[in-house]
């Protein structure tokens, strides 16, 4: 019925009508704000700390210093709980630190009647610190002697793998070895709608906290762990959410105001972080170094890939190593008939700590991979599609890491249709011989990604379907809609395995994790993909149960009857209607002998993880005196297997795209080496682009039908934004000649390198 | 483990403490406040209504009259959806009226910003009436040519039966036949929280209705009817709430304020009543008038009842006739070796409209037949309890109406364990022959009461239920805590099959419709009883859950394990803990390869009716000259199976009897027969009991075990209030000689009747 169509989204109106409700549209009675102190310092210690001016302000309830909260160390990370400790993301924060780590670190909180209370009484808490060697890079962070942030030293963790081959040897035999440097810089999510948490009791024993978040579940755990409470003594809300883009797969706001309503006797306690503080202190993508080497042969082959990555992860380890391991093992799918080398570093440093960001590590891999690649297409004299063409992944490929084959892969016809779309062998040779001031330039680069995270994490997903007296269903999912479009897809999915129409599935929309079914929530492009088989198989039950019912009250066999169109039919002939699903759900509600409220739940866990995989074309003007590069077309091609709604995916897609060309061109959180002081921690200095800076965006999708998937569907969400940046900067290099190896290409970046090539 | 101790109740500290959230405790932002106008008159017609004045009022958003509502007309009762439309109720109401039928009836309503507003904007509603003729007694609204009051005239319906025997060949060939009349007042409940309601939508399609009843899920179809939507749109959410002994099992304010937000945007409005409005415009029990005759055997049989009552249902039918027929019939279990007629009318009049109230019309039914009983016993020279004893139902009786078995009937062990403990002969004997100013009485009387409203009404129940990761579990229920304690009695219910700690049951006290499992609510003291088998079954389906993923981590057979005390056990060696019900509970959700979130859910329709039975006992004071009654002791024994906690039993038990004390001696609500004006709607002119009014209360049970209930239990939370009455108007008797024949039995009343009878 409706898996494919591009239904209108769940909650369009609602959102764009300025119905839907926000964590900020829901005040309560007898509200306190609380507002953090935050060291101005990058690297320091507080050796006094004075809140009597604080607490004297009319209108302040509480004043509570890192020595006032829990010893108790916990993790941030939204991941689910691992049963082995091994496995458990590193627990280095606690509520508030008299070791500050980043400018913004958090060493008091206070609590007041008003907002604007609260920041004055912030403002007249007096803190003197001994101030501390402060690292910001890679390099500084990992030198001998350098200054550690935590207990362990600045090093969080170094993962290693070799697979398909034995790079060292591939290397030695290449006809061609290509080395490089790259380096990505840290930027913000700036999601629409900035981080916020309030908490309340309504009772002795629980704590309700409602929050923007992308992981309700996680969210009660982490609470929990803060608190050493059980987990079942906190319940929390999701309503609508404007966008998170990972920094809302943190559990950052949460435990506070969960502390503070339990210190203060239940009242409602609310933090409401502003734009700068939500740039600076809740979390960013990870800038990261790679040096990397391809060898390729003559034959047009990839042979090897080698690549030394360092990730700065900042003053907390958040995510941490996470980002890497995932990054790197997910980019194995992309050539797997490749030899592959990975050595990746996560660090600590004086920075705001990283996070989970939209493709979590892979855009910042995949540009390295993707810049190296390009440079051994030309090492070899190859066209840049052709050797890519040649070394892709093709179905029955097997992952040389984890021995996994890929049942599906596109990725050969999505380069295929992109160099068809964009004309590539035409326009390539009119960019041939260019001396102008404006050059034009082709690039095009490929990436793989997983869905979810197994075997890294448990993948658990839950739906529970309830049949409604006028023959409509209500979907309750644990999957959170975070602006993805996730309700409406799940609609699609119910009303394929229903036969009703999509109108009649009524999704609830927010999360209570006292009664919403467990899953872990929207990150790792996960939830498409995962909560197919538990809104599959709750459908399929809850179809069972009513052709059950049907049979009682038509005196019919089961089997000979079928739900199409909202009525209950003839199997074999599906034409005549002998009886709506309402007069049925009406008499399974309120016959007085038979019958029962007709519902079925699913909770499911996946044991796979597809690849899905597709490619950038960037078609590029460069303005050389003036260092401005101008996009003239780009595109995404994507296999992500069936496109369960072609409008949302395109739009999925141009988002990416957008978000990836801030990424590439714009967007760079700038950060004193010296000091670790932030320069442009607001939206008023950081560039984001905007709607000018912003070409028209196109898309295609390449359908496989991915076997392992309830309705033949793959990963979407994160992977629009991985291939972007470096076919951006294989354009520029084409059109100019001149090979960027850094991001954002700002005009001052390109001065530097179109200068150092003369062509300045 | 947990059934049948006086565990604390869930929400006591909540309750307390203050930290309970009701409907008022829970603003918006842009709530609107609507307020209604009213008539001031008891009957007429609207030939003029200007809102020019009211809509200039800054701050008044809208007015709308009764000409801007829907036609249709909806039936406000709180019963199930009838599948057979000629049981479906009165549908007599629509949101407003220009044909006003009570002081108060609602005419026109206006929004405004804030609650004054509203209040001064209604006050400017200009109203022109043409008066009608005005009815308040059943003798006035059903004499010929009465003013009609609806299109069918006055006459609800009239309910004939009769069982057992002939009733007129027994009244003719009895040995002694008494007859008499009785009447009970008009009085309202009282409940502590008001009605109220508030209406918003988060999207276009939705309303959610906020709202203080017992009934949410009713609430949502007759939201959905009167405002002509499918039931799927509407969702009705019930916090915690403060009391509605039937008022809040009909459906006022909701369909006014879900019309206003759907007319008005979405935004959020609500309808706060006043004490006031609350006291006229909601509901109130019914008046009745009744003549009654009784037949004796000088061998201290009661040979025959005889029963014609008129039920006034007010303006308006709301639950109507269906009162008369519950409560007609449920007292048929009482003495069913007798023969019994009944005639029992509603109808219409010009007072508030009558709904229902605590035990549903048995109190007025009861009353007048232990007014009968007792003046049977004495007409054939009888003690009281001795003729009861040898008339009431026992074990294996058969209920002659509807030829129902008594599976358990305590009523004999009641009467023996009441007479007992008040010392029955001893003080009886002391009460013969007084003479003075103040003299002594004692008085019983009997009841027999329903379980749920079986067959009448489809009786059915949800529960669901959810292991958490700490191995405790979250119980969900479409069953209502309206403050009888029903939250604490299904923990203990979940406790019992799954062997848990009643800590460990987490009960989700408020109701959202969308997503509670479907329940009627709160009403004929049927959920403890109806929620039994659904909570059982889901605790089953879970604990079989639970072993089975005991077995797949211990390589143990489920068949040979066990839960206990949170822990899983061997069957046969109970003591040592193979596995705690926590670490299960973690693999279950975290184990990547086996395991899901473990929930069970239950919905379960009963076809069985049990009776429960009781009786009150009361020795007292009458003060002739001051015309005052004072109760030196009263208590009341119940049968109702097996009690499932007995301090929340008892605490059911001292309410029942205070509010049965209050309408026996002090409460009615005073209406003009000439003109239909309420002389007392409010608290400081009605006489309700105060701490100050109420002896110390007694009760006590005699255990029998239902088979037909979950676990062993029978109705209770309505009958406390049946008997109270009558035993109260039987120890007059016996203390004074006069037959007071009417309620309440205030001084005034009483010094009519001790004059009438020469003591004054």
């Amino acid at each position: 019925m409706a898996v494919g169509k591009s239904v209108t989204r769940k909650d369009a109106a609602a959102k764009v009508t300025g119905r839907a409700r926000y964590t900020d549209d829901l005040p309560m009675p007898g509200m306190r704000w609380a507002c953090y102190v935050r060291s101005p310092i990058a690297h320091g210690r507080v050796v006094r700390i004075d809140t009597t001016a604080a607490r004297r302000l009319a209108g302040v309830e509480a004043v509570f210093t890192f020595e006032d909260v829990p010893d108790r160390p916990f993790a941030t990370a939204g991941h689910p709980y691992a049963l082995n400790p091994d496995h458990a993301d590193v627990a280095d924060r606690r509520l508030l630190t008299g070791h500050v780590r980043y400018q913004g670190d958090e060493v008091a909180v206070v609590v007041a009647r008003d907002r604007l209370t609260a920041e004055a009484a912030a403002a007249r808490v007096a803190v003197d610190y001994e101030e501390l060697p402060v690292v910001v890079t890679a390099e500084a962070a990992l030198a001998e002697g350098a200054p550690a942030l935590h207990p362990g030293g600045n090093r969080v963790n170094t993962l290693r793998f070799e697979a398909g081959g034995k790079v060292d040897e591939v290397l030695e035999r290449a006809d061609a070895v290509v080395e490089s440097r790259y380096r990505t810089p840290i930027v913000q999510h700036c999601h629409l709608e900035n981080h916020i948490a309030y908490a309340y009791m309504d009772d002795m024993a629980h704590i309700v906290v409602v929050t923007s978040t992308q992981i309700p579940h996680i969210v009660r755990r982490i609470v929990a762990e803060a608190l050493e409470l059980p987990l079942s003594r906190v319940k929390v809300i999701k309503p609508y959410i404007g966008g998170g883009f990972g920094n809302k797969q943190d559990v950052i706001l949460e435990p506070m105001v969960a502390f503070l309503t339990l210190q203060l006797g239940g009242v409602p306690v609310k933090i409401d972080l502003s734009r700068e503080e939500c740039f600076t202190s809740t979390r960013t993508r990870h800038a990261t170094v790679m040096r990397g080497r391809a060898a390729a042969g003559r034959d047009g082959s990839l042979a090897a890939l080698d690549v030394e990555i360092f990730s700065n992860t900042g003053a907390y380890a958040s995510h941490g190593h996470a980002i890497m391991g995932a990054s790197c093992t997910k980019s194995c799918n992309l050539y797997p008939r490749t030899a592959v080398r990975f050595a990746a570093t996560t660090h600590y440093a004086n920075v705001p700590a990283a996070g989970a960001m939209r493709a979590y590590g892979s855009p910042q891999v995949i540009f390295g991979i993707e810049c190296l690649v390009e440079e051994a297409a030309r090492a070899v004299g190859m066209d840049p599609v052709a050797f890519r063409i040649r070394n892709v992944a093709r179905r029955g490929d097997v992952n040389p890491l984890d021995g996994h084959e890929l049942l599906t892969c596109g990725l050969v016809e999505c380069l295929e249709e992109g160099r068809r779309r964009i004309d590539w062998d035409a326009r390539r040779r009119a960019c041939r011989n260019q001396d102008g001031d404006v050059r034009r330039g082709l690039g095009v680069a490929c990436f793989s990604y997983g869905t979810g995270t197994y075997p890294s994490c448990v993948e658990i997903a839950g739906a529970r379907l309830i049949l409604n007296q006028d023959g409509t269903v209500h979907l309750q999912v644990g999957a959170t809609e975070i602006g993805q479009g996730a309700d409406t897809a799940f609609s699609q999915m119910v009303s394929e395995t229903l036969g009703l129409d999509c109108d009649d599935v009524h999704v609830v929309s927010s999360q209570d994790t006292d009664v919403s079914p467990f899953d872990t929530g929207a990150y790792a492009s996960r939830q498409t993909y995962m909560v197919a088989p538990a809104v599959r198989q709750a459908a399929e039950a809850l179809k069972g149960k009513i052709l059950a019912h049907a049979a009682l009250m038509t005196g019919q066999a089961a089997a000979n009857l079928d739900l199409r169109g909202g009525r209950i039919v003839f199997a074999g002939t599906p034409e005549e209607a002998l009886l709506s699903l309402s007069d049925l759900a009406l008499d399974a509600y309120y016959h007085k002998q038979r019958g029962a409220q007709l519902t079925a739940e699913a909770s499911c866990k996946t044991m796979t993880n597809p690849a899905s995989f597709g490619c950038t074309f960037v078609d590029l003007e460069v303005d050389i005196p003036l260092c401005r590069v101008t996009i003239r077309e780009i595109f995404n091609v994507h296999d992500s297997g069936v496109i369960i709604n072609p409008l949302m995916a395109e739009g999925q897609v141009h988002g990416g795209l957008a978000m990836a060309i801030g990424w590439a061109l714009y967007e760079e959180m700038l950060i004193d080496e010296q000091n670790g002081r932030i320069y442009n921690g607001n939206l008023l200095d950081y560039k984001m682009p905007t709607f000018m800076d912003i070409p028209d965006l196109g898309c295609a999708f390449v359908q496989t039908r991915e076997p392992t998937g309830g309705y033949g569907n793959k990963s979407l969400g994160e992977p629009p934004i991985i291939t972007p940046a470096p076919a951006i900067r294989n354009a520029v290099w084409d059109a100019t000649g001149v090979k960027v190896d850094e991001i954002p290409m700002t005009p001052k970046v390109l001065y530097r390198y179109f200068s150092g090539a003369g062509l300045l």
